[in-house]
């Protein structure tokens, strides 16, 4: 057994205050003060063990991943991965917590990949990496135990809620648009070429490597299981079925993806987040927290962007299956479009502003002496921020089709308890999703995809 | 001092000796005899030496870094590296070998890049991986001696000779297209995610990322320096003055190259050579051998396939300065266009192949449960080789510029005694690399590559 699982134990409750004792950094975080304290696990996953842990004296949240340490056999872990992907979207019960202990933060065996790199680990460097760049967005870590893969973390405390459950609220968060840019500005920009010597990139991108499983799940439930027969793959039926089926028969969008999925496996830009939903993103009315990396690596930039404005895209053709009497969500509507144009506009400002003021700096694509003329570094930037633009059209656009046919769908979505009013919402964001994909180069401004969106919208 | 250099010594011819008699895989390969032993050192470069060690009994070929192990500074360094460079222009002389001993295999202080990863290794990496997946056009690696960054190979016997030195002579090789394609195809495509699973590329990704300092003298040498006044660049002077001053003044180009930086620093397509110029092909009537792969690592396809092709076109273009009264080289130059169509198409051809017989294999990029049509098949495969042609032309173009502004010229042209002549042959070359290298996206196919050469041969 690797050095990583030997000094593994799932910690519940119980053993969780004994480990807390007798870990000063954590002590430290309660002011020593014991008395008084409560654990409560809020895990809305399968993945990861969440705890609040609260006294008198302070507080902290513990994330512990999941797993048993088992070492199995290549086909096992595909039929496990399966079996957890199945398990998380059939159910949210902790039973089914615990049932799916075993599973998939398990290396194949066969390789010499170092088994001490568990996703954790790349989480708490991301959490890291992203707390120095952005330190207003990102709680910090205050501990990281790497064998029992074990973060503590700065608990958001209450009324901070996962962005995802405040737009089905229909909750307007008015600085949202401004953190976000930023918090993407900052760590896209500062973890790319723009900013680093390829010294530093490459040795950056060779540790990243490490964190493949997490990208291999992404590949299959991102750019592979929607567009073929799979067996957790699942819709709103019998209303979308057809709708699947036209997904897996559309050849210009299956050439399309396979393009955006090898910039996603070949391209290491920058430090990407990985996982930038609106459920990784915790808000009150003027804080905008960005937490779970643990898919963290050196990949494509749009894929952090399109992440975060495919789902806005999909909270906006939720709206109306949560409109009632007393709120048609039209207003809700429009505000969602203006956070989905404003934080493009917000970011390719902060981005630009970013270059501008270290055009002369260290970063190594764009060298300060042969971009030499005002009107060249623009030139320049404009071409770089096009295809960024194309690009995170392109990863959203992927983005939410998954959630509409693939193994994992959202909240937002599968919130509407009428069917046919799911499947009418679902059919317009596929729609939308399948003509940005395709169209995405045409597209010259975010007010272009947003009169996409509205004419969607209106049909 | 780091482990890698603790047990470094430079040899020569006598303490080489000693070296073969305690080396067991050494005194095999000369079937132990080591009467007669003879060694000659060839190296024509001032980053290696090399020895040919022979004896009545078999022969192989040494090849070992030049340095002394020396630690510097940062700015030391990049002083170091570029008195290397112009050590390597000004000079070919032994004594200059020996006068840049101490020179760029050394690493910067500061980090904590592991020191024992030299190139010599990736060296051995590269040559061994090749070997394994082209073994009639790669010598086999006898003994690799990490500490001593040494390299013992088959010797590559007369009449091998260097392929640029055969082209600057005249001489056809007929099977040249056949092997060269066959060399590239077969290293290219499996290494590449048309072959491999993300799990094996991300991990051999990880490894070569250790190669950086190699693929930053690239960056500099290919990508920067041509594109602005930097100190050692040099070119056919007065005659070319005005050629080099358009090349720091062309905002399109510059920016052409810009995104081709960006491919070549950050998209781990497949393990490339990194230096596939025809320098660094040992050719008879009937062999081909691609030797020297120091600067092998993850990155764009195109940079191999383009190094070649845009080698031949130099050597096409140079042909006029080694025309005589016996030949005007104007069948030669046939012949190379020839074998530029040739080799191109049936790389095209064999990569094609070798895909359609793995397109069930292990290759994540695209899958066959996806592209699930014989059509679709063929429509995915004819947008990954009309990118890769695009690619190809693009860096190959740019590789034929940095060889006539830049730090590091090709005898092809340097042979030519008469300046005028010469600066006439570069400046065709010149123009024709900045067209192909603007306009690579309007290029279908490689005989209107042909027509570009000949429309400017014909001016
Ligand atoms: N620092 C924190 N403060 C408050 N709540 C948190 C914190 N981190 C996580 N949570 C809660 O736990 C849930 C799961 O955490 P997350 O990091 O997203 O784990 P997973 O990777 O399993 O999705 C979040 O949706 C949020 O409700
Ligand atoms: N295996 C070999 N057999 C015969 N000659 C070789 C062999 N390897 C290298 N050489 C000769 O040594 C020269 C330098 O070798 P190379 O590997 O290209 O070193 P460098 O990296 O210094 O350019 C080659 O141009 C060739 O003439
Ligand atoms: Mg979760
Ligand atoms: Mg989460
Ligand atoms: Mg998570
Ligand atoms: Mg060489
Ligand atoms: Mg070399």
């Amino acid at each position: 057994m690797a050095a990583a699982e030997e000094g593994f134990r799932p910690l519940e409750e119980e053993s969780l205050v004994d480990y807390i004792k007798s870990t000063p950094a954590l002590l430290v975080q309660l002011g020593e003060q014991l008395e008084g304290l409560a654990i409560k696990e809020v895990g809305d996953g399968n993945l990861n063990f969440v705890y609040i842990v609260t006294s008198p004296g302070g507080s902290f949240v513990i994330k512990q991943v999941q797993y048993t340490g088992l070492i199995i056999e290549q086909s096992t872990y595909c039929f496990v991965v399966q079996t957890c992907i199945k398990l998380m979207i059939t159910s949210k019960s902790h039973l089914i917590c615990l049932a799916t202990q075993a599973l998939p933060y398990i290396r194949c065996i066969g390789t010499s990949w170092p088994m001490t790199k568990e996703r954790a680990y790349f989480e708490m460097l991301a959490l890291k990496e992203h707390g120095r760049l952005c330190p207003n967005h990102v709680p910090e870590v205050y501990h990281f135990d790497r064998p029992m893969s074990l973060i503590a973390m700065r608990y958001l405390k209450p009324p901070h809620i996962i962005l995802r459950k405040g737009l089905i609220a229909g909750i307007e968060y008015p600085l949202l648009a401004q953190h976000m840019s930023d918090f993407m500005a900052r760590t896209l920009f500062f973890t790319s070429l723009l900013y680093h010597s390829t010294l530093e990139h490459r040795k950056a991108v060779a540790e990243f490597c490490g964190n493949v499983e997490l990208c291999r799940l992404t590949e299959q439930v991102v750019f592979s299981d929607p567009y073929k027969v799979a067996q957790y793959n699942h819709w709103t039926s019998p209303h979308l079925d057809h709708d699947a089926e036209a997904i897996r028969d559309d050849d210009i969008l299956k050439i399309e993806v396979a393009g955006l999925k090898s910039m996603f496996c070949e391209r290491a830009q920058a430090l990407i987040h990985g996982d930038l939903h609106t459920g990784s993103v915790m808000v009150t009315n003027d804080s905008t927290q960005v937490i779970d990396p643990e898919f963290a690596f050196y990949g494509p930039m749009g894929f952090d962007i399109g992440a975060f404005l495919g789902n806005l895209i999909l909270a906006f053709f939720s709206q109306d299956g949560h409109a009632n009497k007393d709120n048609d969500r039209e207003a809700y509507k429009r505000w969602i479009l203006k956070m989905l144009e404003e934080t493009w506009n917000l970011f390719h400002q902060k981005f630009v502003a970013l270059w501008n003021e270290n055009f002369d700096g260290h970063g190594e694509a764009y060298l300060a002496d042969i971009f030499n003329k005002p009107e060249l570094q623009l030139l320049a930037q404009k071409k770089y921020m096009t295809d960024l633009f194309h690009d995170s059209i392109g990863f959203g656009a992927a983005k939410m089709i998954r959630r509409i046919v693939g193994v994992a769908h959202v909240e937002d979505f599968e919130s509407i308890a009428d069917g046919s009013q799911r499947a009418l919402c679902e059919r317009r964001a596929l729609d939308c999703a399948k003509k940005l994909l395709k169209e995405r180069r045409k597209f010259e401004s975010i007010s272009q995809v947003i009169s996409v969106i509205e004419e969607i919208s209106a049909r």
